[in-house]
């Protein structure tokens, strides 16, 4: 295993106080392990998190008009309830909090059980599920869909949202919007390293793919040979469009999975493009680039996600992050 | 070899489908290969430019703020003079236009011999050659030292310069003056893999390292057995501190080649800012991300820019860019 760091053990440890030392505008709670920008008095606080490995996912989007804190667990292992209720209260600014949660079986009870001893303190907390990936309905650390790349939509979307003094009802409807009008599939070229383990995750052949692969390396639907960007995209694309119609205004996001080239994010994007505009698909805002990652495995995944004039308008508001950054 | 593209003589034509539809502010010139937000009357153009496979470089820097232009080659193969008297002319506002060229024989070559075919034309034309890798004095395509992560710097602040009505001249003397002020250092875990040949760019044992490896995979000084993060920040600054006094206020980018995960270049992070701080350095601005890549390459590169107020102003500036962007 080569990697940057410098123990296993170490590896969260030493990525928050190198994120904190990069980022001072952020608090890093090293004690508790939440990043925050801290509470805004009569501001919805918004709480995301889970395994690390996928960032900039979820520490590079706390900041402006976007998370209030995230609760990073070592790699790939869901964050523990004490530190989701001490970010939880962290954030409180007397409007409740809402906790963003992509579908894995051990966050959403971490999550739940967390917001469950917030209550029991008096705090108003409600919960998004995300689980926008068509590829598989139970996986390997998941009941029902897994929480994928639309959790990038639902945290710049309902963050827009908090900002502007949505109270928590609202948040937590406009979360699950954005998550009913997305929809996700990926695909791994190659395998991720854990670092507990410094072995690949899963074996790939050489000319294979792992199609409707899962950020942690889950299998997805099938092996299938090495193909093209074009068959790549139109393999996720009719799985998405399998289960919601495109043929709309639509946000797309062309995630890299941490390991592959942008020049190739690039490439894909241009087959994405095409391939909805042959199927009458609007494309009115998009991402292209590592948005959230499986460490360095190779691929891709695809996000779209239906707008509305609603929605485009929140998504277009100031948000000021380390992975996101426009308008201010 | 796996990538994400449709055949390998394609990838930088569809890599500019993509880019364009992604950035539909920006215009790529498909026929003579170069991406532009257009002239701007009374300012300075700037372009840039050099092989493909290094992006965001430099087509993710074009935008408010940044550069004009950028002219991207073949993968890792110089841009060729018409396409670069192509792109000067159409930067071209009245005021000159600045060339900044990475330290690479063929670039040289080439950005010269358009310089003169514009020159032949009318057109003012002055140069910045930026050659910040303290690596190696020559090297596989360099006379010199290589231009490596201090071009990112350069083209910022040279960029916020002419925004703010710079003359061709002080632009010219200010990316000069950051260039000497900035030094860089790379080290490659893996290897990258060129889409035209298909195979790796190097050999590197299970347990190596290439320590002041170039952009394109060249060598650097030596063959190392793997190290900490903590290890590889060190031998990286000391050889920058060999060059360069550290103890006062600088610039770091902790970059990443292409393969490493975004969680390692924080771990990175915290050991560079250890390393300065114990060295009397203090870290005023910062980058850690993927900003000058060697496609799939796992490993980063450190680069240091000595600060001074004026050009903490012009790095503050407003930059409205596909990769950097901030202030609008």
């Amino acid at each position: 295993m080569k990697k940057l760091i410098n123990a296993p053990d170490d590896v969260l440890t030493d990525a928050l106080i190198g994120f904190g030392a990069a980022y001072p505008e952020l608090t890093v709670n090293l004690e508790d392990r939440y990043i925050t920008r801290g509470p805004t008095a009569g501001k919805v606080g918004l709480v995301s998190g889970g395994g690390s490995g996928h960032e900039p996912l979820h520490g590079g989007f706390v900041g402006y008009g976007m998370l209030d804190a995230a609760c990073p667990g070592e790699v790939f292992t869901s964050p523990v309830p004490d530190q989701l209720l001490a970010a939880t209260k962290a954030v409180n600014g007397g409007a409740g909090v809402l906790h963003i949660v992509k579908n894995y079986t051990g966050d959403v009870l971490n999550f739940q059980m967390a917001a469950e001893l917030a209550g029991d303190d008096g705090l108003q907390v409600e919960s998004v599920l995300v689980n926008d990936d068509v590829a598989v309905e139970n996986s390997t650390y998941t009941a029902g869909r897994r929480g994928t790349g639309g959790t990038v939509f639902v945290e710049k979307i309902v963050g827009a949202a908090a900002e502007r003094g949505a109270d928590l009802a609202t948040c937590a409807a406009i979360g699950r919007e954005v998550n009913d009008r997305s929809r996700s599939f990926g695909v791994a070229l190659t395998a991720n390293v854990i670092p507990a383990t410094g072995s690949p995750g899963f074996e790939l052949g050489d000319n294979e793919i792992e199609i409707g692969v899962g950020i942690h390396g889950e299998p997805g639907r099938a092996r299938g040979p090495m193909s093209t960007a074009r068959e790549v995209a139109a393999i996720a694309l009719e799985a998405i469009h399998a289960d919601m119609p495109l043929d709309d205004e639509v946000m797309v996001m062309v995630n890299g999975l941490g390991g592959t080239p942008l020049i190739e994010l690039y490439v894909v994007y241009a087959a994405v493009a095409d391939w909805l505009k042959a199927h009458g698909g609007i494309i009115t805002r998009n991402l292209v680039g590592d948005y959230i990652t499986s460490l360095e495995m190779a691929g891709c995944s695809i996000t779209v996600c239906r707008m509305t004039p609603d929605l485009t308008d929140l998504w277009d508001a100031p948000v000021q992050t380390p992975a996101l950054r426009w308008g201010r």
